[in-house]
């Protein structure tokens, strides 16, 4: 590996470059248009056989190498969010209001750089590596379902994913096995009763009994239906009823998450939860409205392949480097690639106070040490050649 | 009524002997053959319109007053119990397994008393008196229903009746205003679930959960649905699912009671009952069976002619000797008539330790001082009367 | 009653003036100087031993009748609101923001035309009346317990009070037996557990479920603990938690009420109410705040007295102007007088579209006929001389 | 491993011998002496470091080999059941009413034949194994934790431990990584209430309603107090309250089971439980008693070891005959040792129905196909020498 990260090593500044020149021009999800261009422009200019358009505005490289192998893809997300940059550095967001406040301009970057060592080397390259570069990350829905309609995954094997982390000192690396974030689904019941005096209940129905017996048969869901092996919350976090200590409210609202880890846990709760809001408010002689919005699945990190991956992350960057990552709480789109093959996302510190990266992620003055771009461009590197 | 009174006196020992005979062969309920033929013959000596066979076993007297005034009904029940007679006394029942246990020998024989007293002194009395001696009293169905849909209370305005107490000392005098017995109705509920090994619940429909939730549940009918300017219990009784620590219950089974006074708590509540099984069984996937069984309804003293009854007793027991009646536990199908007509269902002493009248009603000592037969025939010629 | 009648009437112009003076001259509850003045002027001026100062600003006048009797009092109540008077009529309010919007000064007015009447036929009038003229009905803590406690009710056997309602029309008449309104407490519940992510239920103690758990869980007073024969509410009139979906509240509060008749119910449910909330929070490791603030306790009217009552309104005013009250849903401190001696709380129809009263109690266009004033007098005669 | 293996083929026929020698004279759990006996004998002679009464019963045979490696501990139980054997076999059980039921005496047999391969290639050995003979396994508590504390895993790296399986086909090979048996820890819980008339349930404390009530409110330990990532099952496997329809209970018997896999989370439930129950009950004005037994602790099979182990199962048994093995239902005591070291417990098939191999364990017809005797032998072999 030595002569990869050596090519690499040279091409740093290059590298810093791209990143900085994404970082001053960022665009927000499902509106970038010379995000994508500049990668494909990059791409091409390597020799790879590029797509663009990618369900949407995804954007593929592929390589061809010369040796006997699978194919692997290996995924960065380029979309940035609607925040004012409030930094100073002079790489500062040029677009008002709109900031690379997640590292993608990083993930980029680091893959391009990958991209570029591969092809130098390419006679040694065993199978077909594909750079997946992802549109539209940070919104649900995302770039990562159409991508894969549209073929991104077609005969590959495996696919990798980083991402830089602020909380996490630069030259440390981390991944985790199994279930690494849950799939989160949102819902908001709306229980309609009929309103009426304190003291005459009988000429009412009470919205704010039955919701807080809803509440309470909504606790059978996970202690009953799902599955001791299995994992889940369903969180109602919040319940408005009523004005006041005299009038029975006519009108309970809950709002809350779901959140799971298999599929078989999601679907069902999902119709456990509309089946006891129906039951419990019928049996009240209430109405209800549901809103349930799927967001996406959990992520799924294939223990084989993560203790491969780790065990090169101990190679790169040493045992005393190496952590076992934090299962995420925020839900990533990676899930849907991890859906169809086995993947792995892992994880690569940015985080250095004495260059200003220590604000936490969509901070407007969120920043990362750059050497993170080599750091992931390494581990990449090692993943598809080890 | 002095001379009422008296000649009430002078019929003691005929009443005496006719309560005896009556319990030397008493007749369960719905196969009374000889007592009414015993009561239809002492009426028709009187010279009173009878008539026999009345909603089956019933017979009534009618006893037409030479002054103008209002339709007056007296009732008295004339059913035995099947319990064996144990007391030790030469009027002991004749009949194996057959007992006057609760003292409606004694009501008859007052009846017949009060009927030959007013037939006596015909002209003086006001209006028209109906001697409505009913069949069936101890069992579920009666025989006042029947005898109502026969007519027995065409015409009448008003009906009374009496019960003898051997909890409360002879001499004694009570009534009460309003709901002085709840209507009763029994449910059993059966909770089908799916059972399974208590560590896979997932696999199961917890059966002894659902049951909880149902007797949770059911808490809110008398807590929301019935008005608290009503009354109502709502009791589950017995719960049994399961036999040990590690299995979850395929089946839950309650069993319970509704107490109410209104018809429409009776019918809300059932219905309720009904649909907060259904829809708590549903929430949880399992199934359910609901056996309800509707006992007769709740006794209502008319508060007008129980304050008028009250004032009367004072007057016959004098205000030491008349009590507010505690409301019955049981049922009385008095009630019936109550729900046609205005009623006042009242009670008098026949407890007497000295003569061995301190058992429970339907114990096989029970026994009342026959002193009883005249007090009770006493208030039946004064609500007549005045 | 003739001549009374006849004497009252005559004395309609002079009542008419007084009640529009305290109109226009309105005092709000506890600062009352110059109602309670003008109300011992026009007792002393008939005559009658007149206390002032009573409790605070009570004005009690005292008659000792010619005849043997019993000692009655008659109580009116004389505090206005502090609402604006949007009224059209020559006696309008002089007085910003404050108004007899309920009807006292004509309670008042009545009360003193009672009082002139009996003067003036001393001699005839059975026993000793006493006149209660109330400050302070409208606000919690009012004046009926400190004139209670300043000996107005000594040697005192009986107490009528009337209000003038402007929804039963004017010359009809309405009273209830028993209870005509609940005691009425309020209590404020404050949930305090343990904030966190929506994901991570464990790291939490969620005020929400508790919260949903303890309302499930008071169902169990009126259901369990409160006798069927007798009557509650318990109910939480409004509940708040949390803000959105993803995040386990740390905090919620639960706003109700109690409604209770008998006295042995109302310290049950406090007390129950205190013991579940308690236990159900250290049950989930919350901690807990409760308010709890007693408002007045039940009006009883006593059953014997209201039936006289009732009886001598159908002689005043006709059976067909005659009906049965329907129980109060607010408090009234009259229940304090009804707690110490019996008492009947009945009200006189106000109500007349053409004079403009067709407004309901504490409404900005509040007025009633009034005709009502004469009315209330001649019950009031009618009940002490009858 | 060819010689390894060859040598223990011609062992076949005394380790047969061996086994069925144990078959017949079945030793029941903590009253093993001829059993601990027979293996220490068999260990002295292959020149071994014998150690015997290890905490009470255990058999220690310690080999130190000729290479440098970590020192890895090889466990078997050899306690029989308290079930009569009613196979017709002429190795069948000797003593009345005692039986090898779950094949301890194939898991002794096959640890003693490795043992005497590995004294036999002595010099190849790397590391030293120590031979793990547990007594009490069936019953709680068992062997394992006084043969711990008396020193039996000191200086032990790893542990391994094999048990034979009537329903999978002998020559199969099963191993899961992870928690492979939940801790189980069994309650009883009395709720003592006030019992009474069905109709007056305010002078009661209803012992049905509140274990209703604790039914539900122990939902809330998996659903909120145990993290989505652990995993726990709370049942109530019995409710029992009451006899009949009308009378309020004085006395509810809950009996459950608890499940866990993770230390912290079997402290929690233990301690919420409790809490839960307290506070339900005293809410309610009840009291209670609460029967809480630990059982053994949870099974948890190394990952890194489980991975190896399953590697090395493929390579001996092929990947046709390698299964993913079902999580355990029941306890098993080498969980105690999984406390102490990293260990893994695999399963190997002894099912076949041509030599009467089909009775689940714990079957009076009970049995197994004896080549499973060499497999766990060969699996032991390989597990210490690759």
């Amino acid at each position: 590996m030595e002569k990869f990260f050596s090519y690499l090593q040279s091409l740093e500044a290059e590298l810093v470059e791209f990143r900085r020149d994404l970082h001053m021009y960022p665009e927000v999800s499902h509106e970038e248009v010379e995000t994508p261009r500049k990668i494909a422009a990059y791409l091409e200019k390597l020799g790879l056989e590029v797509r663009t358009g990618v369900g949407g505005r995804g954007v593929l490289g592929i390589l061809h190498g010369g040796q006997p192998g699978r194919t692997v893809a290996l995924r960065a997300d380029f979309d940035a969010l609607p925040i004012q940059d409030e930094k100073d550095v002079d790489y500062k967001s040029r677009v008002d209001g709109v900031m690379h406040a997640c590292g993608h301009d990083v993930h980029t970057s680091a893959l391009l750089g990958a991209a570029k060592v591969l092809s130098q080397f390419k006679d040694e390259v065993p199978g077909t590596i594909v750079f997946v570069h992802q549109f539209g990350e940070e919104m649900t829905p995302g770039g990562a379902k159409p991508m894969i309609d549209d073929g991104c995954l077609d005969g590959v094997d495996v696919i990798y994913s980083a991402h830089v982390m602020s909380n996490l000192p630069v030259g440390q690396f981390g991944v985790r096995a199994g279930y690494i974030s849950s799939a989160q689904d949102d819902f908001t019941i709306e229980v309609h009763g009929k309103g009426g005096h304190g003291a005459m209940p009988h000429m009412t129905v009470d919205a704010l009994v039955t919701g807080s017996q809803l509440v309470t048969n909504l606790q059978q869901i996970v202690s009953r239906r799902v599955s001791p092996m299995d994992s889940a919350a369903v969180t109602v976090g919040s319940f408005h009823s009523g004005e006041g200590h005299n009038v029975i409210p006519e009108k309970a609202v809950l709002k809350g998450t779901v959140r799971t880890y298999s599929a078989e846990a999601r679907d069902m709760i999902e119709q456990a939860l509309h089946n006891i809001t129906k039951m419990t408010c019928e049996a009240a002689g209430a109405g209800y409205e549901i809103d349930y919005v799927r967001d996406c699945p959990s992520m799924y990190n294939d223990p084989l392949e993560t203790e491969r991956i780790r065990q090169l992350g101990v190679e790169v960057f040493g045992e005393d480097h190496t952590v076992e990552a934090e299962p995420l709480m925020g839900s990533e789109d990676f899930a849907y690639f991890q859906e169809e093959v086995p993947g792995v996302y892992f994880i690569l510190g940015g985080g250095n106070p004495e260059v200003g990266a220590d604000y936490p992620h969509h901070h407007p003055m969120f920043n990362v040490d750059e050497r993170a771009i080599g750091n992931i461009a390494r581990m990449m590197l090692t993943a598809v050649m080890k």
